[in-house]
């Protein structure tokens, strides 16, 4: 059986990145990765810009305080001036407007009194260029503001905006289709009968592949039918580049969901993990190279699965460099004392203290408890065996 | 002027949670926060579950291994045994069917071997409720499984569904209104004339906003005209909780927002923050208590403004337990050798090293400087004065 990393490798080895498109600067976009480096188109900023409103003047006419300086001219932010300042010239100014020519500094309107066309500066302090933000000082034209690789988060947002990229090649988030599986499962809306179970799975699943960075997609229950769940996953298959099955890949006469699989051209890599919870999680690759993967139906064990396995290829088809999961060694915030047959996760919370993180192993039932699961940040991996920790003890960390 | 802690109590002081809505259960209401306890509606499991194919027996009976049982039925997933269990019979089961009357524990497959209606049970230490998931176990009927007050993540939607609440009363995403203000500003699809000046702000601030967990709403750019910033503001406080101006707060003559904002019955309670960058900063309150901010133009310090002030209040609106910002104290990557006149905040990144995350000071250019500030995760506080600090030093972090 694998590793859990030799597993995470085998279904790296078989994702990569999709085709980039075209992605419109809305909010939509966030969290895509760019696929080209990103040019500065004018200079940042295209012209000296006066930073605080005032009056641009020679720094050299105002060495002395209470220098007289005739203003000339007026430059709301948006206009242009039209006048050079002179020796003993000053133009009143706003932030945000172009500095004048024969200007050098700004004097805040702070440090100066007016009186008709005349401005005194009472600043004794003015150095040239102070207030000033000289042109090309963020970007240059031509210059790489944003490299291929880079997320779009809200700083690039601006930056794209700043030099008029308003549709920029990217990698698209990756459509995941969600089916769930089983006989007794029912929707969500639906009042259970006697041996029935409402479908948690398929709502989690879809909401983990948003917070991944997917696109989900429900197609809904595939019942224990041939011809159903071979209409389903090839449904999964036409409209998506990673399909999740949930349930039905354990070894029981009803598991249709392998046979299916093996039906649709899907070849299978793997079947089981030695992992708790999750031990049963099938991973294989369709005729076009869409991602397959055949999770528990267990909950916990599902969530489990997700994280270690499918949020990383999503990451990776999505054109992200690191697939994760982010892991971090902290310290356990409680003692541990548990064995356990296999490599294990724990739900945890990070317990935010005066100098750092530690982790907390939350109370937990299992791998049918999706509630005890729910206030989970974190997972904490142990080893197989014994494991006997004082609070405080380095532990091995996976984040959500 | 009031310290960054003092204005942030300002804020919250004006701030309470929105009207609960009733959100369905789509990955729209993902991050939403549930503004009633959840109650499960029936016992979770909804009775005694079998979480093995295999078969369900009386424990006793498989004492000694070897031992040959009679297989009176076989009963699948979402179907209902309907004979006993009784003294040296066994039924055929699968994984989520309920165990039948009479049987008290489930032996693997594995540990089996059929011929015709005989099962020979060839695992030696059957113990009862192995493999069986008590009726109950995860939750019990009437039992609060989410508290009011809890994030809808993705196992949260799971839990939800598992009770069949696909609408529940949860807290809305506040509304954020967007205006830039600027004659020297056009939209990010322009080419700049002279003095112009791409809108940078409104999507970085649009982005934010879904990143912080609000609803934005672009309403444009305010020239510097009386009427045309009084009728976009007015619109702004017409469909948003939360207005964000961008600019147009400092003391020039052209910064026709403060005044507005006094005719649109607005009421100003701060105008500047001991911080840097991001000094200029407006709070008010609106007459139906919108709140009311007056970001800096500078790209960064409005980015700044965002993640201390308004990103808390987005939180408390939404009916977050914690406004945050989430601070922590991490070691510095990096020697630190600085001087500054305010309370000044850095942009940073957080590095995962073998025994926990330091932060590292990101290179930066300063309030215009929005691409050096673009890979930031979080923002090193410095105080006011000189700061030195070696490698390794704790310093305080604003996640973001």
């Amino acid at each position: 059986m694998l590793e859990v990393a030799e597993a995470l490798a085998t279904v790296l080895s078989h994702t990569k990145p999709l085709k980039t498109e075209v992605a419109a600067l809305t909010t939509a976009a966030l969290g895509q990765v760019l696929a080209v480096d990103i040019l500065a188109d004018l200079d940042s900023p295209p012209f000296a810009k006066v930073l605080r409103d005032g009056y641009a003047v020679r720094a050299a006419d105002c060495a002395a305080p209470g220098a007289p300086l005739k203003v000339i001219e007026e430059v709301p932010a948006g206009k242009v001036p039209t006048k050079p300042v002179g020796a003993g010239d000053a133009t009143r100014i706003f932030t945000g407007a172009p500095i004048p020519d024969g200007a050098d500094a700004v004097v805040m309107q702070e440090d100066t009194r007016r009186a008709g066309d005349v401005v005194t500066i009472t600043d004794s302090a003015v150095k040239p260029r102070q207030w000033v933000f000289a042109q090309g000082t963020e970007m240059k034209a031509g210059a790489v503001v944003l490299k291929a690789g880079t997320p779009i988060n809200p700083a690039a947002f601006g930056v794209l905006a700043s030099v008029g990229k308003t549709a920029v090649p990217a990698f698209p988030f990756p459509r995941v289709g969600v089916i769930a599986t089983g006989d007794e499962l029912i929707e969500a809306n639906m009042k259970p009968k006697p041996g029935q179970i409402r479908n948690s799975n398929g709502p989690m699943l879809t909401a983990l592949t948003v917070r991944g960075g997917g696109l989900p997609r429900y197609l809904g229950i595939a019942r224990d039918d041939r011809a159903i769940t071979r209409s389903l996953v090839a449904e999964g298959l036409e409209v998506s580049d990673v399909v999740l099955l949930c349930g039905g890949v354990s070894v029981g006469d009803y598991d249709l969901v392998p046979q299916v699989l093996t039906d649709l051209g899907v070849t299978t890599h793997f079947r089981q993990v030695l992992v708790k919870p999750g031990k049963p999680l099938l991973f294989g690759t369709g005729p076009k190279g869409q991602l397959v993967f055949g999770l528990p139906g267990n909950p916990a064990s599902s969530f489990v699965g997700f994280e270690l396995f499918v949020r990383p290829a999503i990451r990776i088809l999505g054109g992200h460099a690191e697939p994760g999961p982010r892991t971090i060694t902290l310290p356990t915030a409680e003692g541990i004392a548990e064995s356990n047959d296999r490599p294990t996760y724990r739900p945890a919370q990070l317990v935010q203290g005066a100098t750092g993180w530690t982790v907390r192993i939350l109370p937990w039932g299992g791998a049918p408890d999706l509630a005890g699961l729910q206030p989970a940040d974190a997972l904490v991996a142990l080893p197989a065996g014994d494991t006997r920790a004082d609070p405080g003890t380095p532990v091995s960390v996976v984040l959500l």
